[in-house]
């Protein structure tokens, strides 16, 4: 991956599988390297917020990367999370994902930590300077509780800084005032405008953001589902924008079963990633489906819940 | 308007023109109304939030409605924004918009005062009940601070409350997934699903919101250039999304009229309505671009900003 | 009340009795007066958050201050809200006080629209000049969204516009801040800075805010235990700290009584003032316990929790 | 420090030196824990908030640690903030600070995923579990992003697995709900409840929080003037509340060095800590003014703007 050829398509988030024990599970990790790049993938994104990156201990941190780096074997190219509070503490993170082989870094604005937009752009550039790899600014309001301001990320896209965006803000007006302003949906990909990958998180809408103008997405679904994203993005670029809103619609259904039951004593987060999880058990790919602590652990009566919707999506065989 | 026959298209929140002395300008306004007839639109919306609603008196909101549902004449049918705190004050709007010709009602949720989602579900079904009007619920967090929940929606609109939904929570994954449980792009439109009409308030994506299934559009930049937002419904619904695109991508940049100077001591509020009212004066609709307090008003570098965006696109001759 | 002598001691939010039909109970409310006045209070505040003054129409925010007013009959002046989104609308509400007999109003900064901080002062500004009577600023963040900042306040304090301000905001660090600016707890009282009432919403801290200066308390539970407060008050005022936290931590846990149940399908405000409500029913001041539309009323289980903190707290006798 | 003996006092969270190279200026911080102890605090909290945690790496973190804990020398507890985002994170802080001969950590509620009150629980449980020594939960929703429920602190208070509480929620409400709830200012200290410190993190308005029932203050103002808070303290403990009132008048006012100029481009936690760190080395305590990347530095103005402030509060000779 060099940056003159920017980052396309879709580009999972890998999850992290775990033992009993708390620890990363290298064989079902690997499984899902494959399951992935099997199902057509462009990328993979280790470390991201669905890989539990949070929760992950910095030794494990390595022992994730250096597993999805050594069984994508270079089919793909890799992309790793450097999610840490402030600029120093990314700036290490950046240091051994480069060590490990990553080919691009994602990271977020500072949190914890109060900063303004101006030291924002301290930050990513100090990072960029420090890490010498292609730098990914990933907007996710709701874990950094900022908004990455668009005129910010246009600053840095245009001197170089950022190679990408990853945008999880959901502010699809925002992100559409980004594609204009670097150049329209046509023009950004036919110009010279400086090589920017713009992939959505928004799961739920990439029909949307593809035809808009985004060159990618993210998916935290598609470790469920890697061929249904692809056959989406397929459709999007073949200009078959039918056949992309039904498999966008299919998506969003089996979506569905990040839904654990109304009284489950769970945060949001555990729910999802524990629900992706236990679809890879339920595939095979997964050998448990173990959230990272203090997670409370998905009960049977939402595991039912997503077993029933691979079963809908035809992803597991109607009984 | 019959509730066997939901509102599509497009349908702008209708500005509401002031004279010097802050009050209703009724022959601007009727004037307005003729500029977006004119541009072919397909309902009005009068009294919302782009049309000061909140800083109308009572007596200025009967004003403006009766000078849009008389300006109408039938043309197209006129939703009223019935906007307060809670039920018993809506109820009471609720009438008054009834008895001054409005077709159908906007409501949002309660706000000022924090209610459970069971009493918004109350306060819904009672101001249908009590006004006899379809009624549309308003989703717009930024002022009311909550989201309506999709599950709520979904509610109200199976059992008849709710008529359609004006969506401006700019949360596109909540309205894909509304879209798909009520049927889908294709199953809501052909099905035997109840008639509900899906209106996003989000004027920069509004080829993607198509494209996923909503009915239309409630632009407050389609005052400027409301035959802009009609091409580019007609558009989608003509199949042709690339032209769609192209369209969208000019009202973005059009769009670029809202940002005042950014040492300017206004609220966003002011801002935007200001230079759609300022916008609407260079185009010789208003006599003044004038805003209700404690607005203050736009100066003349952002009004040479708001003439500068007209002239780029084309709604004044280049000089 | 005149503006050289600013409001002090024990001021609580008046609750409004509606009867069975949603009618203000006029009666009630006579007695709810008598019952304020006769515990000691200093001031009445009419129309508040806890008089549920977002859920009354206007014709009913009418029909209960003059109830009010006339129950005062000028033992004790009487504060008007005046509560609205925007100025032209307060100010509506603000002549109509006036002309019912209030001796003061309380405004919040507007709601609804967002606003610049500049055009909340001229917000405050033009109620002062429209309605010419002496001015409190209500700092609300859970219901305006938006917090007066500290300097706005003395701004507006020190040129005559605020007669005062009621502090719910619970940044109690702000308004110590503030009542050092202002001159600090002796300064103030003593010396030649403006007549300026600081009266605090946060009726679980009121020893605190008392002995950091403040004026005076608006104490929603102030309805219930009038007196209790009063003892308060006066004991700070005297010099008897440890007095006066025995009394605040027996009303704190007399608060309690909002508590309703965990399952319970209501907004907090709903089961705040219900149990207020259901506690005068219960102490023979009230005759319903109804709360507004859309509130869901509290349940047996609930109004069995606010008898038996009326027990433990001395207000009932204990069977 | 055991358990049975609960922490009270004036505790300040230790600013990190910096040396031009960004690196832990160990001789500044040697002189800092000097200046802390000789004004007569009670303990020092290495790696809070002001402390900079956020921005140290790990190995910087260590020899921040290991430097406070040596100067200390025993001559007061030292607690070790144990400050990231998930338990397994969070786990490893806790056992290298242990190693490193802290008396107790503090730890905040898991950020960047959201967890579930229950999660919450099962987190705090845990580290005190793997640690094995006494642990406070930091209450930072701005930093955190979510309160700590009074209920939650209670049931973790009385089941052992907290000894403390440092409160830097501003919700001074919740807080005195707490202290009630465990006991009353009297019943906390007297009774047999659970040894459990309650310490605020309110520096402006500790004497409220000590009438109250608070156990101690960590006040960040406190690096610049340790003796103050001390004499604070030592006020309200000898009943002398006048005094107290005073003193702590004195360092709201000194509080101001904090504000930057409007238009400065900082983050408000650049500026507050960049303020305590110029003061520290005009009273001649740090080498260094620097605070860590990307916030960025005081300006000439604003370092004038704290120097005034120390002159005016009396900690440096009026010229």
């Amino acid at each position: 991956m060099s940056s003159s050829q920017p980052l396309r398509g879709v580009v999972p988030p890998v999850c992290t599988p775990l033992d009993a024990a708390g620890d990363v599970d290298t064989a079902s990790l690997a499984r899902l390297v494959d399951h992935l790049v099997g199902g057509g993938v462009h990328g993979l994104f280790a470390l991201g917020s669905s890989s539990e990156v949070a929760f992950l201990t910095d030794r494990q941190r390595a022992v994730a990367l250096e597993t999805v780096v050594e069984a994508a074997a270079g089919r793909v190219p890799v992309l790793a999370g450097v999610i840490d509070m402030t600029t120093p503490r990314v700036v290490e993170h950046a240091r051994a994902a480069r060590a490990l082989g990553a080919d691009g870094l994602v990271a977020t604005a500072p949190f914890y930590a109060r900063t303004h937009p101006r030291e924002i752009a301290r930050h990513f550039r100090t990072v960029r300077d420090r890490a010498d790899l292609p730098l990914y600014a990933y907007d996710l309001p709701v874990s950094v509780h900022s908004k990455l301001p668009t005129a910010l990320v246009r600053e840095l896209a245009e001197d170089g800084t950022l190679a990408g965006l990853k945008d999880s803000s959901g502010d699809e007006g925002s992100l559409r005032r980004l594609i204009v302003e670097l150049g329209g949906r046509h023009g950004r990909a036919d110009g010279p405008a400086p090589a920017f990958s713009i992939l959505t998180g928004s799961e739920l809408t990439v029909d949307a953001a593809l035809l808009a103008g985004a060159d990618g997405v993210v998916p935290g679904l598609g470790n469920v589902d890697p061929a249904g994203y692809v056959r989406l993005y397929d459709a999007v670029r073949g200009g078959d924008l039918d056949s992309a809103v039904k498999e966008q619609e299919r998506l969003v259904e089996l979506f569905g079963l990040v839904e654990a039951g109304p009284d489950s004593e769970m945060g949001r987060n555990s729910s999802a990633i524990g629900a992706f999880k236990h679809a890879l058990r339920l595939l095979g790919v997964f050998t448990h489906g173990t959230t990272a602590a203090p997670q409370i652990q998905l009960g049977d009566e939402s595991v039912a819940h997503v077993e029933q919707h691979l079963r809908t999506a035809g992803l597991l065989p109607t009984r």
